[in-house]
């Protein structure tokens, strides 16, 4: 059994080390090794080249490092019939979590307005309103949705949720489907996006979206938006446009429709714009190789896959 | 029997008409209205001036506004043996927590480094540690200090405090007293400041406390100190040299040795110090009255008074 590397962005020569570790008497190897097509049986991919998957007639699994797999589904040379492992650990949600409400509280906490007045040299007194009286509005309700919810009710936020199917979670006005999209924009404050990327979510933060949140929130400094989730769910010029034009008071953005971001892009320059380059959450080499090597041997053993793609719904 | 509020930077006729509704049959006035000095039982204050006491010989209790009373115990016309009970509810301890977590988590992501690269249209990729790789040392273990750790345990940070007396605090590693500040110290990459101000805690915040924080914690963004305290703790030359020389990364400062702080500080124009004009948390005129009217009908039914100061030890 070869268990082959193919991951953009990383370190692939460590990774490697790491499962031939964890994995003896399996043959580990990266695209620059050499090896035999036929003894492939599973891929370990991030960021797939377009023909990623030629020649590979005897996989059994693609495992993906990321926690989403848009880009995994669209890949022209992906067979069609071999299941989708995605990478969820504690980690990953963790620092996906450590990242929202860092967002969260830095706007509740009116980070632009203050920063602005540094920077003027003025001193003016506003006590911003306790957190629970801003209301977060998460779209995506999975494993990433759910563990924000559990940091921020901490805080006593008042949180609202939105997902594809109908779900109860403790403390959070759950909305669902396209039907109640509106209603639940119309009392968010916050709006965070840990949404997967699909058909149906694809440019979702939009101007429309934008000017359905709740108004005068936050101190009047809101609403905002923060998109840890894909670029492919935001229009970047509405973005703009909605924050020049008040709709938006500020957003955080973690991803971008083209990254790197092009240097053009106005985002940049906007105060109230906070860029960070998809960094909010990745899994670590420990715990990936760790968590992948045990999905490995399980599956090998005749246990099924976890965190499993479902190819219907598209993530 | 009279209340008389003296209520520097606050809306006084606001909070006294809150308080005429809620303790009917008391006199409620401002140093605006004419009253008898001898009929006054109760003062509530805020910012006192000098001969703020002057002429009330028959005060029972004095009723702070402020969770810190290090000014009022200063005052001079201040009669020494009056009680001083000081305002503390959820509302404030939520508030102090919200900038507390904000600022944390803000140094935990590596903020400053991020919008350096915003600035600079740079496109770096950096993964911030989770939570749990860093260490956020908490300078008082009062009810503010234990607020804060109650918030930040969900995030996983490991977490130290520093008390006058010991103390058991459930998954905090605490330190006590002058003799185990520098142990303290040397394990803390976030600093955040919630002590009093007394003769013991005056200037804490030095270069020398700076020097012996950890090195190389939060991904080599650190270490970094927040001060939500008084700007008596702090001495601002001694940060501005802490920055310029990296024994410290980044400070988030709340509090000032003068306040407003002035024109001519060097912090205004720092792109890693977070100036906030004293906001980080205050009382609000419908919890305080509320508050403050329990206590003085309890006080007036022979209960004592809740959060009184200890004149001994100065908090
Ligand atoms: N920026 C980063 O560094 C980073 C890191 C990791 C992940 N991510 C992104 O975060 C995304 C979410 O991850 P996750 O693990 O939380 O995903 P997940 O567990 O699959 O959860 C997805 C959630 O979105 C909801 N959803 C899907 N389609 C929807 C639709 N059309 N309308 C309404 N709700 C819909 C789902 O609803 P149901 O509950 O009804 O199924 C579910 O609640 C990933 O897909 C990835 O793109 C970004
Ligand atoms: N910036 C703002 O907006 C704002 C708002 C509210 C309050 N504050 C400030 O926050 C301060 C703390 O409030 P709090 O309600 O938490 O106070 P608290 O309940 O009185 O607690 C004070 C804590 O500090 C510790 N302490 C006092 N002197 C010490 C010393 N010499 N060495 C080591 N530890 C010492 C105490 O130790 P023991 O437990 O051993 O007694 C206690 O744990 C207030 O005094 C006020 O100045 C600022």
């Amino acid at each position: 059994m070869t268990l082959l590397l193919h991951l953009a962005d990383f370190n692939e020569r460590r990774w490697a080390d790491g499962f031939a570790a964890a994995l003896p008497g399996r043959k580990v190897v990266t695209r620059a090794d050499s090896y035999d097509p036929d003894e492939v049986e599973y891929i370990f991919i991030w960021k797939p080249k377009p023909d990623a998957f030629e020649g590979l007639h005897k996989l059994k699994a693609i495992l993906s490092l990321g926690a989403g797999v848009d880009a995994l589904l669209r890949n022209p040379s992906r067979p069609r019939d071999v299941p989708i492992a995605r990478f969820m650990d504690e980690d990953l949600t963790q620092r996906m979590s450590d990242y929202v409400v860092s967002q969260v509280t830095m706007h509740q906490r009116l980070m632009t307005r203050f920063k602005r007045d540094q920077a003027a040299k003025q001193w003016r007194q506003l006590y911003p309103a306790p957190a629970w009286d801003a209301t977060v509005g998460i779209m995506g309700l999975g494993a990433l949705g759910l563990d924000a919810v559990r940091h921020l009710k901490v805080f006593g936020y008042k949180l609202r949720g939105w997902s594809r199917t109908a779900k109860e979670v403790n403390g959070v006005d759950v909305f669902t489907g396209p039907e109640q999209l509106e209603a639940f924009l119309s009392g968010t404050d916050i709006l965070v996006n840990l949404l997967p990327l699909t058909a149906e979510t694809q440019g979702i933060l939009n101007y429309e979206t934008f000017s359905k949140l709740k108004r005068g929130g936050i101190d009047n400094e809101g609403p905002v938006v923060i998109n840890a989730a894909r670029g492919g769910h935001q229009r970047e010029a509405d973005i703009v446009r909605a924050l020049n034009d008040g709709t938006l008071k500020a957003a955080s953005l973690d991803v971008f429709e083209v990254e790197p971001l092009p240097q053009d892009s106005p985002l940049w320059e906007m105060d109230n714009v906070y860029i960070t380059p998809h960094i909010a959450a990745a899994s670590s080499e420990r715990t990936g190789v760790a968590y992948f090597s045990k999905v490995i041997k399980d599956h090998e053993a005749g246990l099924p896959l976890p965190n499993m793609i479902d190819f219907g719904r598209g993530y």
